[in-house]
């Protein structure tokens, strides 16, 4: 069972910088392109695609809420129509930078607030869809694994578009398969070992424990890392053996 | 000899109106289309690209300096990366909504201050060609006609961009060729019967009357209407008429 | 009994232009001028304080959610503290140009969806009371006239806050007091008559009918007019003469 | 003789970090807070009043172009009218968290681009000392120390308006007086022990030497330290100790 790890970024801007994105590209096979509404600006998408070109990474666009304040970590009470072109508008820009260098964005995973609403209302799961779909329907679209996922992958189908299962290997699972949120202590887990043994589990059994102790089934066909935490670096490379393992 | 009408199209932004787009489209040639930074936004790009598409007018990606609140009328000193980067991103984005109408973006007329830089500085106009060159050869520049159309031409050429020559028939001209400045009272020609006349002027002579008289050359590929005056419709309609007849 | 009306002002951005402001203000006596972040920019801001100082007009601020595509009219889910702080930023922003022509700000009005977050949650509401209050305790705070008025007023005096209830004449009510929403086709009630025998009816009895038939008491300090309606001004100018009456 | 060490604070926006604020506080007398427009949020402003207060260090305005992405460092060709009422509505908007502190806004020092064209032109200088003079005339304005000093404070005297003339240590000066480029190589004094001796300099005559070795009398209330330089902490504390000796 082959594993892929995603993590965001380009979510620079301007003077501002955030992420390891240098450091961190070699260890990845999909980086989440921040698109200039919730991150990232022209200069640093353009900086971005020539980046993971050059480590052979998949450049997925990371479209989120138009909020840079909130770093799109605020949920905009948006309409369909407004989630579409927003989404369509994101997407569009940076695969513009792509076409410069001659590659492409093969997948769209929403960020932020946003993926949390494409995960709790089916309406913005089915905005998003459709606005991939009249774009590209080459494009993937890369949400939380669940137990949902039949119902998600069917929906999809519908508008052509094919889904992409994501596990947080660091996040804690409440037990319905949604996410622990960030607003609780232990919506994070930061001991490594921890988070090396749960990958093994997904490698070996396809499931993870929630925090109650269920064992959930999640298909994974990514993992999420994150960047801009302090031993970033150090625990990818832990992560990239363990996978390549 | 055939001229087309252009005119800046897509400029409203949110809840904020600008222009007689509907009205107008039918009469035009090419839209010029806001992407985004200076005026339109997302909703209102999906919007445009499907309304030029019904009236089978050209779509023009029309960049400008990031700047709402001046209406890109202000210049910004930008690097030559900036300036690749920003017109990559506006393009690409209006590109996007075209590719889901099964249409497409075929020309590049920056807006504002971000064109008026265009024609002060080399340095500003090889990077705008840049940026079109290194996405799409396919699409053309327009720039103001001027004296030096030739010598922006070859500049251009060596990029694998070609160029398209554009007059204000209701605009004054200096002597050298450029427009008089709209701080200037005389800037704008207000009968529009000198207008028509100075079109027919065009049409036969391919030629022009500077502020001071003189009789200026120009190429004449696309003539620029404007669509926020306040009788725009009519006059519109009536430089369709002149230049189809 | 006298009542007061308010409406929203200064809500132009740049070249967009909403609303008829000069012509609208010598009816009214309070105006509520939009602050930077939904509408508004600061050229528009130094106008309109001089405009409604020119007619006697009371100024209130009219902060929003920092959403200018949105006009401020789609929820941001704020913390306390992002609320408290981007209240504090508009209206110190207001007062600094009231201080350039020797007013000030009297009261403070939330705008579209902040104003609506703040009648559904009582967390927005306590913070914004909280901004005020440690802003300015001679601020009134504005707000729906509804059945809890006196709640309201409760928690607001806690921290020395005033209140202003506000009803709309021309919006249909629900049975417990809240506005029909705007997503409904009854929301704005049309016909004038209807419009003006409301006003009577709060004049002469401080009370409303809801959509069902339900008399509702409602405390009228203030009417809100709507500047950017087609017969606005009109309108504006009736009921001026009816509430004068 | 009585120097102040000076310094931009306050340049956080949202998630993004920039500078050791807390760390360098204690070690300045003058924060100069950026104001929302090139960076710095409402959130970020709050935060920094409270610092700068529990540290008893002078807050100033640190007011700037409307350009984020930019960092306020790309000059915007701004009419007077603009920069007045840009100027106004930042100042109000930081005064407004001072007041909520019980503190206040003691001067004004324009940012970046908006600092270098104040100095460049005598227009955009009369703007800023009319916006300022409109505002408060208790308010400072902090501008570069040059040998037009004098020319300067007659200037801002008609406006009632008092100057504070700052010094950059470690910048290198042109012959005339004026900073020497970023864009050169030479721009900053990267040496320690230079820059060290600058100040001494400037301590017991009030000179400098230019970037050709002349020697410039410069008047120095004020220098100006760096926050977000790889050893700004450890060099503001030389610094600090260096002055107060």
């Amino acid at each position: 069972m082959s594993i892929k790890l995603n993590c965001d970024m380009g979510e620079s801007f301007g003077l501002y910088k955030i992420g390891l994105d240098e450091e961190i590209m070699p260890y990845i096979n999909m980086a989440n392109l921040a698109c200039g509404f919730h991150a990232g600006d022209s200069v640093t998408m353009n900086k971005s695609v020539q980046l993971a070109k050059k480590n052979n990474v998949e450049i997925g666009a990371h479209p989120g809420y138009q909020d840079l304040v909130g770093f799109g970590r605020r949920s905009i009470a948006c309409t369909q129509e407004e989630i579409i072109s927003m989404l369509v508008y994101q997407v569009g820009a940076l695969e513009a930078f792509c076409k410069m260098y001659d590659t492409k964005v093969t997948y769209v995973k929403p960020h932020g607030a946003l993926y949390q609403d494409m995960m709790k209302d089916d309406a913005v799961f089915m905005a998003i869809v459709k606005a991939i779909s009249s774009y590209n329907t080459n494009l993937k679209l890369m949400i939380l694994s669940s137990p949902r996922n039949h119902e998600y992958a069917k929906m999809a189908k519908e508008y052509n578009i094919e889904l992409l299962f994501e596990v947080f290997a660091d996040r804690n699972y409440n037990d319905n398969g949604s996410l622990v949120s960030r607003a609780l202590d232990n919506a994070i887990i930061k001991d490594e070992a921890d988070v090396i043994s749960r990958i093994k589990s997904l490698k070996e059994k396809g499931t993870l424990l929630s925090i109650s102790g269920k064992e959930l089934s999640l298909q994974t066909d990514v993992l999420c890392v994150h960047g801009d935490t302090n031993n970033a670096l150090e625990f990818i490379q832990i992560l990239r053996k363990e996978i390549s393992a």
